[in-house]
């Protein structure tokens, strides 16, 4: 909280604003750009967004300590909406071995893939996985991510998933905004080798609504993929996640499609995420469906398969497209929305106003706090940042780079580069 | 000048010392790496490179002032061997229509592509382009660049192309080394629409040698494919270029093979580069070839073509290649050597080592001075950086984030990020 603040000389405020609900089609293109933008924001919440020559001039305004975004953009922070937030270390064998042409089967039995993330999370004390997450996530902020969901998975037994799950509890807020979401069916655990049935009815019948009881966790999510888990076994898990009250999220269609995106819209999950395989029945499901498409063009990168999610089938065809990083050790192993925006745009030809709605609103309703955060309008909190832009298309554009010169969570600058002042 | 440095603490010092001359095959694999190395630099030049144990206890490094690298790597400054640093603006709207599905003609008939920058940069006042080209520097810095190479050929007349070239001379060790090119033949001006040949007749004749008399360049590059100058062209604008005394660069096999990789190796041409489109012939050509075969993943990358120079078949064929960011505004605007390692290692299956060395000694190659950069040896300039991480191939894996904490140029400090200390 820091009483009032006032944000001015933005020469770009993207303020987001636009339709409730989640933004398809042509309203994706629309940011609701004010030029020569000031912002007033008062105990971390907006109050006035508008027009300097309208909000400088406000009682309110002369009081407040002043933020000078020196002719530099002024947007949402990001929503990133897809985080495998700890895991201990990274895969740097499993990262050369598949430059070197080797398989992900190879790879595993070579001792890597998930299980081996599994392994390390097992035995790394909470303490220092709470510091590998506090230094993910400073680094996110300094990306200019303010909310992010994280997910468990890495345990995959009861003790390390609700360590996990403890572990990010505590982290939320610190600074950053967090939603947990219990990831128990990511893979089959070496305990259940070969009874991935049995794993799902104990992770049904008693993981998921213990986890649901300590509220731990906000969603559930399965990974349903071939070389993963079958939608019967999807079903099984997210009916239980419903009945226990959990919101229900879905990894589905990366390499094959099950039926995993129709189930997820039919149970009314959140959101379905990955669909780099997806084909026409899986956009069509999405048309118009308030479950929420989350690309996560970084995986198709890093893998380096040259196969992207079919993005402008998708907003074309009325889906909500959101964007996050899928950071992770194995397949998206980055920390910057804005190098998810270039992906975007250069690889899946989302315009660059397309992309930035998928990484802030619609990330929001992806986690359903569209009601606080991912647009600069009055009553949403005060999480922004300062891009070292004067046009907003730059922050794809110049790829690679951070852009961000200043990140604001709840009207607090939780990141600043040298050159920005706070008066 | 430093007086007396010295570097210590390092988890990992990549020396890239190996073999004389570019490196190929097997030995862009071998980084040199020294675990808990220091360096010691007098005047800005290494003068010992070896395990702690030993550079630490010599007389001359107690009198040092001392940079802890804090169990971070330490490696040489990246070489960026190909850059159209000097552009004026960014072609954002060539981006969004690119992304929209226009194709090249279609952008440049509705005023965009090349021309456009040159009419930009015919219009723009050297004090301007001077502090766009500064910026651009001091960003190259800050992500590890030390020694970068810059062309011409965005003014395409003798004015506005003598203007490039004497603000690439201001620039030179501000504090980067830069090497100049000149770049006459990158694409034909306006005033010579329909008629390449008398456009290369006038370079050839008359701008070549007066830039070469003036010793504004120290090489002369062509950009030889479809879409740009024929092989017959490239001939006799390199042939002029070899007469007036200036090394030889072509830029080659981007989008068609018209002999211009064979006509650059036959002609002892510094550096191809480019290669996307490049054949077996092509690979042939540069096996064992002095030409090194520069390699630029980012115009790739941002024109999403999903085509990428065959890396593999290079290296494997025994051609010394390196890799270099083309930082220009139309196809590759990122100015991240790091970013161009990412895209190396997941695009193009080099693994990180090769990488390493394809950016380091091989780019040094690729602009003749090998003998004062690329490794760190005794000898050699002081150039390097600290990067955060504990074991290098992170530099690549971590994808879209700057690792750099310093960068140091003959031994002064010219980037650190808020944690390092110099004492």
């Amino acid at each position: 909280m820091t009483g009032l603040l006032l944000v001015r000389g933005a020469r770009q405020l993207l303020t987001l604003r636009g339709p409730a609900g989640p933004r398809r089609g042509a309203a994706m293109r629309s940011l609701g750009i004010i030029e020569n933008g000031a912002m007033l924001i008062q105990d971390g919440l907006i109050t006035n967004v508008g027009p300097a020559s309208r909000v400088e001039h406000l009682g309110l305004a002369r009081r407040a300590r002043v933020v000078d975004a020196a002719g530099r953009i002024v947007m949402p922070g990001f929503v990133d909406s897809h985080t495998h937030l700890l895991f201990g270390q990274p895969r740097l064998n499993d990262y050369e071995q598949r430059i070197e042409g080797r398989s992900y089967g190879e790879i595993a039995a070579a001792g890597g893939g998930i299980l081996s993330t599994v392994r390390a999370v097992r035995g790394t004390t909470s303490r220092r996985l709470t510091a590998q997450g506090q230094a993910a996530l400073r680094q996110m902020a300094r990306h200019g991510t303010t909310t992010v969901e994280a997910k468990s998975g890495y345990g995959l037994d009861e003790g390390s998933e609700l360590k996990m799950l403890r572990i990010l509890r505590a982290l939320d807020g610190e600074p950053l905004e967090l939603t947990s979401t219990f990831l128990g069916a990511h893979a089959v655990p070496p305990e259940y080798e070969g009874k991935a049935d049995n794993y799902i009815y104990w992770l049904a019948g008693h993981l998921l609504p213990l986890v649901a009881s300590k509220r731990l966790a906000r969603y559930a999510d399965v990974y349903c993929d071939s070389g993963a888990f079958a939608l019967h076994q999807a079903q099984i898990y997210l009916a239980a996640a419903r009945e226990s009250g959990l919101g229900l999220r879905v990894h589905a269609s990366q390499f094959a499609n099950l039926g995993a995106v129709q189930l997820a819209v039919g149970m009314g999950a959140a959101s379905v995420d990955h669909l780099e395989a997806a084909g026409a029945a899986e956009v069509h499901a999405l048309s118009g469906a308030p479950t929420i498409a989350t690309l996560l063009p970084g995986s198709s990168f890093h893998l380096g398969l040259g196969r992207y999610a079919p993005a402008r089938a998708l907003i074309d065809g009325g889906a909500a497209v959101a964007l996050a990083s899928d950071y992770n050790p194995g397949s998206s192993p980055t920390c910057s929305m804005q190098m998810v925006l270039s992906l975007a745009c250069a690889q899946m030809k989302m315009t660059p106003a397309e992309a930035i709605t998928a990484a802030t609103v619609n990330g929001a309703h992806a986690l359903g706090v569209q009601a606080q955060v991912g647009t600069l309008e009055a009553g949403k909190q005060a999480d922004f940042l300062l891009l070292d832009a004067s046009d907003y298309r730059e922050a794809p554009y110049y790829f690679g780079v951070n852009h961000v010169a200043a990140t604001f969570k709840r009207g607090e600058m939780i990141y600043r580069d040298k050159d920005v002042s706070l008066t």
